[in-house]
């Protein structure tokens, strides 16, 4: 069984409801955090569980030059692999090949692209970006699409968008008939032992074993779901600027029939303004009864903005990229923690958060941090900005239930 | 009040016991991590409490530098600025301007240094260094120093011993007069209100403050100490590697009085068995009563044979250290995680550790972050490395507690 989605209350155009994932459920309209690498950058598991995320992206280009995907589905999986025991979604490459630029090439098959660590020449198709994903074995998966560049003539992006609906296609006849080769399906059948079940010996003193015993447990996290379940997959909608074209790439990838919807081919330079009439005119063709995914945006108004417009999802590398570069989201407005004003200011980062930093540190040690270089300016601020995200989303949900 | 020491089982040469300071109890022997720019490098302060740290290191010399010492005075001391509420050392500097060779020179005064950072001239005396360390507010501070390098000629070790204890007489003479001064002290006369109190909103709903209201917090960080406390000097005994000088520098040192004494002057390029052999000799002429504390030591098994010798607090950066670099200390010895034969294995790092790290990921996943530069790689082996530590000494404590 894939995926399940129940819209519970509808306030608008704004909706909030359930996804129901083979790893468990995520309440929506949800935010996602980046995790590239099988990372957050800087944030461990335990605390993004504590945090409240449920579900996470990673990086099918990322994880499939490092640690290369036949390790983790050898692995049982993502979730095994990165101790994860929630959602998780990849992308399918096809966006992180198109920020490469002049290291790639698009053909009717696939994209030849060279890797940004040794340049090495590798080759995304629909079947083998779906094959990747599968393996990886994220609880949902998107269909290989090319992301149009910004700007773009109106026949480009026509063509751009046929190339898409096309390889949209072939991504799904190849999961249909692959669905059943992921990780935690497959290789999962019979009661699911782990593999060192029994021998393992954690030292018996209570007093040796005080280091906190919290957080999800190595042994549960390596058994594995039920062999019934599988992998969804979603299409992502192409057409530019163009709401012409994206209604007719809603409508054609609609027949094609997928489990969710996704808006790509934005945030790729255009105005902001440009993007948000995009989105308001696309999301009026999506189907009702599917989630709606939002790729790639982005600041805390607009994730709660997009919400409003009836998104259901959302990934953003911001809160935790710019929590690497200082800058920090708070209540009061945006703080960029470096500046020289914050050096004496023994105030919490932000009064009306109660995450853990802002529980406990002052702006002057945040400032002392980042200025000194010290790698747990890093670890705070993401978790912070983290916070920060989910709380706008949490607080988005709340206002829809409530009409 | 300072610190109290209480010794309450003795095995051999090996004591365990107990060290009250004005910031919690602390039992020995006990191992510190080094937190240089008031941060355990990629560690919370959370993790830190849970990991059961009752001490932390911090470096005078780089808290000069940067935020400053006046800095972290005007915010209260080290406690209050890092939101560490349990026991804080910090050096003299000494070591620390010892280590930067070329850019140092040694008179009767004091010694003249040049800033790793910028170049920018500066100058640290007993006094000085004494004052800068009554400003940051540690519970346990250390008389100003001369390192005596390695290998020296006897009458060189001599009359570096002899500036050492004219050094240790004026550090205690200055800090007689000015232990008032300190900030949880002087600044926090009557009822103890942080600034904001009352004016801090948290957001109300339960839903919204849902992430972890666990740790320690912001405002209970602020409250201070009751103003009889005060900090407690410790003195370096030095002499080389000569067991004569190390006598003499011991008694000589007694005589003056101080209320902890300090093995100085090891670790510095002789040959580990020639460390072990002078930290054998010196610890014989130490007090019994009063805490025996060996800088810059060492190994895990390094650890408890100082213990055993009956040594109650080190410190050392090589947890720390070794962890940013990949080597991570198990009950199985030394694992080099980079390495590829890591690469698939699903086994905990350490079967027999309790640690968070232990009870989530594999190694082939900590093999994946440190090979892909990951900073949760620094953040999980830190942990680990510090757990592996702390375990360690809370078995020494067990074993000397039965004997």
């Amino acid at each position: 069984m894939p995926i399940t989605f129940k819209i519970e209350a509808i306030s608008g155009a704004a909706r909030s409801g359930r996804l129901i994932t083979p790893h468990g459920e995520v309440e929506t309209p949800v935010f996602m955090p980046v995790g590239t690498l099988a990372s957050v950058k800087g944030v461990s598991q335990d605390l993004l569980e504590e945090l409240g995320v449920q579900i996470l992206l990673g990086n099918t280009y990322h994880l499939y030059l490092r640690p290369g995907v036949e390790q983790i589905r050898r692995l049982g999986g993502l979730h095994r692999f990165m101790a994860w025991p929630r959602a998780i979604l990849t992308d399918s490459g096809g966006f992180q090949v198109f920020s490469l630029n002049d290291l790639r090439k698009v053909s009717e098959e696939g994209v030849t692209f060279r890797s940004h660590l040794d340049g090495s020449s590798h080759f995304f198709s629909p079947e083998n970006a779906t094959e990747a994903q599968i393996g990886l074995g994220a609880d949902i998966i998107m269909a290989f699409d090319e992301c149009t560049e910004y700007p773009a003539e109106r026949e480009r992006v026509r063509q751009s968008m046929e190339l898409t609906l096309r390889w949209a296609e072939r991504s799904k006849k190849y999961f249909e008939q692959h669905r059943h080769e992921v990780p935690w399906n497959a290789n999962h059948v019979g009661p699911d032992v782990p593999v060192w079940a029994g021998q393992r010996q954690v030292a018996g003193s209570a007093e040796i074993r005080s280091a906190g015993q919290v957080g999800t447990s190595f042994d549960s996290l390596r058994s594995g779901s039920a062999p019934t379940q599988t992998q969804s997959l979603f299409a992502i909608v192409q057409g530019g600027m163009d709401t012409a074209l994206r209604k007719e790439s809603v409508e054609r990838t609609i027949e094609i029939g997928f489990s969710g919807y996704s808006i790509g081919g934005l945030s790729v330079g255009e105005p902001r303004a440009l993007t948000q009439e995009i989105v308001a005119a696309t999301v009026l063709h999506l189907p009702a009864d599917k989630p709606r995914y939002l790729m790639g945006v982005g600041t805390p108004q607009e994730i709660a903005e997009y919400a409003n417009l009836g998104i259901d999802m959302m990934d953003c590398v911001l809160p935790t990229r710019a929590a690497r570069h200082g800058l920090l989201f708070t209540s009061e407005g945006k703080i960029p923690i470096k500046q020289a004003r914050y050096a004496g200011d023994e105030g919490p980062l932000d009064p009306n958060c109660g995450c853990r930093v802002c529980r406990r540190y002052s702006r002057a040690y945040l400032r002392h941090l980042y200025a000194s270089n010290e790698v747990l300016a890093q670890v705070l601020n993401t978790v912070h900005n983290l916070s920060f995200y989910l709380d706008t989303m949490r607080a988005v949900r709340h206002s829809i239930g409530l009409g």
